[in-house]
């Protein structure tokens, strides 16, 4: 500790001397900077006022911190770089014993306004930046940081195998396009390229591009020009894979397995329930996840819901079975009844009405198993179509 | 990169030449802005203070970021455009080059104080626009967007077919109507058709009107203006459908369907239990959602307590089911007893008093059957009068 | 949109003309107001410092936001007007072509500091008032809208059909009683009727009325001025009543009909477990909103937790009577046995043991019979005294 | 309305006359401030630099609206009364007509820098304080309200009958204890007996004390003052207890009881599961309640975290039992088939290898049931150890 | 409170006497500082503009307040200690009676813009301090405590034994290293001692490091110093293994006896099911927290789901059991049968069917006797693997 203070003083002590024309004081006096002058901070700067001001813009995406697929919003922090031209503060470093760059505080001299038309919310991500650079050919450049919360429309019908295109569109709230003409600094791919390089979070969205493009809006008659960020970004669906398709396309091929198990209807129907409830809690997990939109409802929710309602409905025609197990039953015991019956045969007929029902039960219980069978069938059928379907809207 | 920046150099050295009348600065120094002056920042810029000043308004409606029906509050984003007449910037555009309009930064002039009655939070939505633009007739125009939340009045009588109405109410805290007489500035249709136009959510809510109207209040013994807008916004009920409507209705079918179903008792109340518990889940989660208000509760809560209170009762009623089948496989074991008595009939009486058990049972099996089918009717009769209400209530 | 810009230049250009003693400048000169006076803007407004300065004070109450039990704390969105005496800003309205009213930037004058004592948050709900408006004897009036969050002493103890009382105590923190006398401006049942007509939303709580008293507190030796406002909210039940208690009611009585059932053990238990579980998620529900209090814990909550606890011993009662149903299946099957035992009754005696065994069973049953009958009658009165006392409570 | 008003006019122009050095704005000019001297609102007011600045600071502790167990955070609202002696205001009462206390707005003097170490929030809780008071010896006294959100390392070893002790403590973070001298102002017996008086919230927390010491940190090579207030806060564990302790006891006893119920064993086995599940939801609702922590976990947790595997193991052994069940069931029908078997006895000798099996399994099941008794017997005995050893620990 | 009173005036009158060249005055008219020169509060200090400005920096973490691992974000409290060099204020302190420092307000002189390039939202965590300290040899210190929000990436690999390291890049934005030279103040091991020694919370997260390095960026052809913190924190895994691993451990040993449990296969099912769901419920709030990513996914997150559908294929397996056992009843009473078939074997041949039947049932179950054998053998050993593999990827 002690060692980085010497070095400090050192250097201190080593640099205070000497003037003259070299300093920054010199170069502000020149410039008429600094005196409160209304003109230098809240005029834009041009001699002559059929000059537009030439901005330069640029957006770097370094981190996505959240997307909120319920309200249709998207959480980023994001750098913006500004550069303008500023026809008063113009000199020639040579004057100046070569200084080029100078810092001064941004109240000191006019700043475009700039409003992302989108932004739902705009703070400072990090300490606010207090100065703006001055270039000595009229260059003057700013940089911050932003914590901002944009609107998106956003389509979920491919969820969670989506990508989702936001825009950032730049425009002054006041200005003309005669006053302030709007561009890129930097072209798209530099911007992709710096973003992704820079990017600090590694969630459940990649960014897969920046796109620029520029157009025009007008308003109260005066034609404005805005600057427009197309922002792509990918899900990763790994883990909604993992824990919402696989699970429910397990359940399902445990359900068609469930055909050739030829168990006491009771248990396959607690499975059946399992099942059921199981893919109703994921489905009210994707609920919570998902807005309601009119056009655009998501495959999966969709899916899920359909699922939901075959498999009930499979579950509810196995709540008829018991009966026909029931009746197996019966029919054992009945079997055993006859043996004992055949030794009483020549005393009563008592039981004879009792063999008509048996009879019934018996051609009931050969109508429900084709009943069965066709249901069965359809439903299997129904369940690949399906399958085969959702896999195509999913990857076309 | 670099062409951009060429550009820009070549713009500024172009452009660093004369100056005159034609600059932003003499016509400052005209209108003797900038100089500190109270009377150019803080006082309603008339000459004669008997002249009332008139404000223009213009409310568009970009994002509705939430709709919170429990705290009955409107998140939206909204973009105000204001417009004023101050007397003392009127210039003849010939004695300056031309220049008909000229920003400056919002506190070198006079800026109306208006707020929004319901408003509970208001907040820049983007970075805030600091300058005002000065026209040369003397109107003066800015342009701000805001988060606000507002308070709203919300009926959910007809959730989820819901319509709701926000109202805006902008009026200045202080001003009365003799200072501060406030219009709209745009037509409502205007306003609808642009709002839309710009809507940049495809969430729950569909945007379907605004509406402007002009009221008055009295603070003070003085009259005071007010802009009313009424924002219209309808409900997008597809998941709800799908979630909560389609899933109940199923339920119900069941249900009414499973007493055409002849099985034993136990299967058909588990199945019901589920039914219930599934009803239940799907109420807790609406009663998140919708607010205690003491007149308009949601049809659909009603709804759904009465469903669940109905099949409650009816899950009850199988309570009593079981003990009937167990006297059916009570009769078909007697049946078999019977066989094996007959061989001792003439040997012993002491079965005597069982016999007279066994047809009490009968009978008493048969007044609840008969009790079961009256039952029945009625539940459904309930359902189907519940359900055409229902319908009449949501889609008159 | 072009009609209401040509009403507005026309506006304009008419009162573009005269000026003299007839403007507000005039007057503000004449004041001495805006030259960045310290007398005027930081110093309390007395020509003699003994003079106490008047302030009056306005409370609206125009939406209840949010009300948190857990917390204790109350969100509403609040008007406050405040008036005071400035005595340097008094004028003669004929001197100045008869102006009685100016409206200036609040910082051109001296503004009391004000405090809500028992305020956690206070924020401005719309855009902040930047006016003050002073009238010609001296009195100086502003009006601001904020989002408070104030601490309140809540009793819970009736829940749902509780009343509650919050606090908004306003004292200057450094001006003592002969600094500062603070009054309320209108009267109570003024400040009621328009907050109830200016009641913006018709959520769970109803505003009952708005009271005022004055208070006086001792800081550091010296008297300070307090004014307090006490906000009387009533809760609207309906959705608690329909939600929570209708549904624990209703399982009440179905328990207590449960008794004159005489199913099968098994299903019973099944049933009452059921209840249980409801039970229990709707207490957890209710814990999850109300607060750890010692003395005042809600009677709401004491009655599901004793409800819980009767009906879940009343389960575990159930639990032994399967044994019993069992030993009634047993008996059955030993009828039946008896008839083949009689064919066999000369040739063996190894049965005698059995014969005993059954006895004992039968024995055990009916004792388990009492045990039964007078815990049921016990358990019906308990839940009847307790209900009579909750109503009690309740609607004393 | 009108009357308030009436008076206010009339105490306006009655006080409308004289003034001379009776005056604030005289005694501002004698003290010179107010013209904007940096001395005045940037230096440390003492004449000589080698006298340090007293500074006198109290805390009152007005609510506490939140502790996060989970983030180790403690959310108050807090009163902060600073008093310090400036040696530029000080003034004879004798000159200005006796005035002792004079209200400046705070911008016009010095004030110090304070900071609270363990704040990770501070935030205004009501209107800010615009202004200190001076008094004629030289001290200067301010006072405001915030909401502090502080850090706090919490013990909950003890939960939910913990007792937790937060710090606040105040500290210059610059000024080294040469230059700015932070003592307390009242002593804490006052402040406890102030803080408990204006105590607005009754909920979960009782403040039970604030204490005070003194202490020093070194930085940079300087030593710094540090006031240090111990707020000691208690849970009211009340709520806890009936939710969570309670119903587990309860089921503890009831599981206790179930050894001496001879129920069969499926419904023996469904009511520990039930037992199982519930002792699950409460943990589950613990662990988001509390952190994880390494040394010292709560107490509550791991009870519970422990009954439940032993409830479990006690559950899993039960459902080796339905065998023995149904071997007694197996005994009745072999009891009734011996009868049979004895008409046959000297027909066939095939049944012999029969009555083996029968005997395996009756020494079987007399092992399991010996087994059984000594697993029981430990049970209790955990559990009863288990018990003392958790009351021990709450209530040393 | 009267004795502190007393010091405190005692003290006011004491020191008020004497000034001359000791006064802080002196000295700052010495410096010319406060009369509002841009070339103090808005210029790089250095009379030469070629020399750069040294800035050095500390960071100390307080309190690690959030670990968001969903988010991909951390929240702690650092305090950030400042100190350059200031050309202009270097003084004798020989020439102002001794003083060596001076405290001034931070708008008085210039200071270094600095952001944290990783940060998503920076507040001040208290009282901000508005003051900066002067030391004669020309350094100027400054220190704040943030509440700062980061983006990290996180690795989640070896959840929840994870140690994650989040780095804090100080970088100015505007400034390039010709201009701003930027180094650490003191070295690592002292900040992470002194972190530890001030850490706040004993909550989830420990501290393990703070390493410091520094680093180049270019952007607008600048080269631009950045100094970088990198935080490592540990978890705290006691309440994870205590609430996630050991239930499911024990459950899965629990489902390994279960094989050598030899009974009835209804319970041994419903005791698979309760397994699996609690598995379930484990692995949705696992699910709840953390985020989906492309390349690591949680190894607990991935054994969870394995574990699950291996249980889940398990308990299908036992739906296959109930016919065996059915069978096994159904034997039972084929047996008793056989008795009674004997007696009239001579008289009908046709229970003869039947025999084939039971044959074919019996060969049956011992081929699924084998299967299962077979199965349970493959499930152990694929358990044992995978238990071997996660604690290899979690210790290494």
């Amino acid at each position: 500790m002690h060692l980085g203070w010497l070095i400090f003083y050192l250097a201190s002590v080593g640099s205070a001397s000497a003037a003259g024309n070299c300093s920054y004081k010199a170069l502000l006096e020149h410039l008429g900077l600094g005196n409160d002058d209304i003109q230098m901070t809240s005029l834009r700067p041009v001699f002559k006022w059929k000059t537009p001001t030439f901005l330069f813009l640029d957006l770097f995406v370094t981190s996505i911190t959240e997307v909120n697929e319920k309200a249709q919003s998207l959480s980023t922090q994001v750098t913006i770089l500004l550069g303008w031209v500023n026809e008063y503060t113009v000199w020639n470093p040579d004057d100046f014993c070569g200084i080029t760059l100078c810092s001064v505080k941004k109240d000191m001299v006019w700043t475009p306004d700039i409003s992302i038309t989108e932004s739902i919310k705009t703070e400072f991500a990090t300490m606010e930046n207090q100065y703006v650079q001055l270039q000595n050919q009229g260059a003057v450049v700013t940089s911050n940081t932003f914590a901002v919360t944009t609107a998106c429309k956003m389509n979920l019908h491919q969820f969670p195998f989506d990508v989702q295109s936001c825009t950032f569109t730049f425009q002054s709230p006041i200005h003309s396009s005669k006053e302030l003409v709007i561009s890129p600094f930097s072209d798209a791919s530099f911007l992709t390229l710096s973003s992704k390089k820079a990017f600090q979070t590694q969630g459940e969205w990649e960014l897969l591009s920046i796109n620029t493009s520029k157009a025009n809006v007008t308003t109260l008659g005066e034609t404005q020009d805005q600057l427009i960020y197309k922002i792509t970004v990918k899900r990763r669906p790994l883990l909604y894979v993992i824990n919402f398709l696989m699970p429910v396309f397990y359940f399902l091929i445990l359900d068609l397995a469930s055909f050739f198990i030829d168990s006491a209807g009771g248990e396959k129907l607690g499975f059946k329930v399992t099942l059921l409830l199981s893919i109703s809690v994921l489905l009210l997990l994707l609920q919570d996840m998902l807005p309601s939109t009119a056009s655009d409802i998501p495959l999966i929710g969709e899916s899920f819901s359909a699922l939901n309602i075959i498999l009930l409905t499979d579950a509810v025609k196995d709540t008829k079975s018991p009966p026909d197990s029931e009746t197996d039953r019966h029919e054992e015991r009945l079997y055993a009844l006859d043996l004992l019956k055949q030794i009483l045969v020549e005393l009563q007929a008592a039981a004879a009405h009792q063999n008509q029902q048996e009879r019934k039960c018996l051609s009931w219980t050969r109508v429900a198993t084709i009943v069965d069978v066709i249901f069965n069938f359809l439903y299997v059928t129904t369940v690949i179509v399906f399958l085969i379907m959702l896999f195509k809207a999913w990857f076309p």
